[in-house]
């Protein structure tokens, strides 16, 4: 892929043309083979290793092909989904709340600091991806590797309901949520989409007068999805997972957006007025598309006066700190997070 | 340059073997035109546009060649620094600390919580570069954004001293520091070559049981200079200050280490033993060829239980955050690594 195709494609996607400044001269970088790096466990090296995504560049283009999409790759996931809980001695029970299909994600030995405390997780796949037990692998690192009981909203997604039907149900859940439980007591996360719903449920619940959670983990949030953002370039065809900015992941947008303004803060939250957020801790890698997704998110955050903190996983494409409940950086990226939430949520 | 002549030339110039994975597939990336984000200042965008350094890939071969580099670098600072101290409401004094040439830089209004504080400063420049007042830019964004005294080391340098000259000045000048200053009111900080001296400071003065700094603030630090970070591939020929793995920088860091392994800690303090380490604020850019040698040693630092914070500035190669100080992201960088002093030194 040559930028100026890039560009070209940008214009056709609607992308924002404020993604590039005017009038100043691109960096020409020649074709390059990129060795694994030696100092991520045997495990990333494998994830860092593995080709592009199949089919990143060839998303479907009807509601069917979405679906079968969204089902061979939920199948794919059902599969790891008993060892993976094995592993990590996790127990996962299908419910509701308020009115919203869930999954309570609870670990056999919850943290006593713990037992008074709930994660909300919201699971990713851009919008319209990881249906139903396919959105638990990050929930069942986090209650596993962090001690803490989880519910996963299994929210509504395309070609069922778009925009802002996700939202509408993190939100449902939130509120039922603050019924039996005090918020001081409660943290939000989730990576990818769910990490820009994350953001996008404190923007919803600050403006709705809720209370808002202790603590939030927006993992490689979406947090801009008009194509602004320098890693989009700098990573394209770096990152094995998402690829480029043109791929599946905003084809997949488009489908959930149905239509509405991309620049949306509630789409896009880079765009929406962070004052008063909750502490946040962010979580990327250098490899990762959304490396400026998530670093941009950091410093609107901090110069707004949130404490946020940030951790860059060296070598990784997005989201791959959730890939391999083996790696070590797994553990240390959950740890991390779980440390956070420690600090932030009362007992 | 191709991957394979940079693996080629790692060999020859006896970089890391540790750097690459063995028996996985590297990434192949074509050719690319990067374009300059629109997302960052107008000041930065120009920085980002900037062509690759001139000469970063015909490093000096002789002492004297080395001399003539610096002076050179140097001449074009000293006539930048009269409007950078009037903007910044600066005064500078050369002066002297346990034998060391410093300079001593004072906000024209030092904020009263910091009467009693200080900050030393360690010139950034590859080992061998930026002599006397060409030290000083850093230093002088520091005091005037933070409000902080600053006293600036003007170490010895190559040709006329070698390993471990710097850090023995470095230390030199902390012990004189001790002498009149209680160290939970006093920080250490540097870019480059030094951020990798702050690290080293500490290393030396854990190791000689003297009392460390109440915080440090190392930015893009050189903390692995055997070739290992994933940076060092993934942004070559993107950052457009050090370039390349086998540039300029590397051949001045041989020139300084001359013939001392650069695996020493004191060299690549990223294989020190960062215990009991200060709390910690790093900074860094995305398109920064040092990008892994900092997030590697902020995972580093995270578990082995440092309070560490990173900040990662948009679009920004090596050390791009102190080029401008008309940038809102320099007032930014620099009110965040003040505000996190603030935070951890007493008053």
């Amino acid at each position: 892929m040559s930028i100026p195709r890039l560009m070209l494609t940008a214009a056709l996607l609607g992308l924002s043309p404020a993604a590039f400044a005017q009038g100043q001269p691109p960096r020409e970088v020649p074709a390059r083979s990129l060795p694994v790096p030696g100092d991520v466990s045997p495990q990333v090296q494998r994830l860092i290793a593995a080709p592009l995504r199949t089919g990143w560049n060839t998303p479907p283009t009807t509601p069917e092909g979405w679906r079968q999409l969204a089902e061979t790759g939920a199948a794919a996931t059902r599969q790891a989904l008993p060892g993976l809980k094995d592993r990590l001695k996790v127990d996962v029970e299908p419910g509701e709340m308020g009115g919203v299909k869930v999954f309570r994600v609870t670990p056999k030995e919850i943290r006593p600091e713990n037992r008074n405390r709930l994660l909300i997780h919201i699971h990713g796949g851009c919008y319209v991806l990881n249906p139903g037990e396919a959105g638990l692998p990050e929930a069942i690192f986090m209650a596993g590797f962090g001690g803490y009981r989880v519910i996963s909203v299994d929210y509504r997604m395309p070609p069922e309901a778009y925009f802002p039907a996700a939202l509408d149900d993190v939100l449902a859940v939130w509120k039922a949520a603050l019924r039996d439980n005090d918020p001081k007591r409660m943290a939000v996360f989730g990576s990818s989409a769910g990490g820009a719903l994350t953001l996008e449920m404190v923007l919803r619940a600050k403006a709705e007068g809720l209370p808002l959670p202790a603590a939030i983990a927006p993992g490689t949030p979406m947090s801009d999805v008009t194509g602004v953002g320098d890693s989009f370039q700098t990573n394209a065809l770096v990152d094995n997972v998402l690829v480029a900015v043109d791929g599946f992941c905003h084809a997949a947008t488009q489908f959930y957006a149905k239509g509405h303004d991309l620049k949306d803060p509630l789409l896009s939250p880079i765009h929406g007025d962070v004052t008063g957020f909750p502490p946040t801790i962010l979580t990327t890698g250098t490899r990762d598309l959304l490396l400026s997704n998530t670093v941009r998110m950091h410093r609107k955050l901090r110069n707004a006066g949130v404490e946020a903190a940030l951790q860059v996983f060296e070598g990784q494409s997005h989201a791959h700190y959730y890939r391999d409940d083996t790696a070590p950086e797994s553990r240390e990226a959950f740890s991390e997070i779980a440390g956070f939430f420690d600090k932030h949520l009362a007992k």
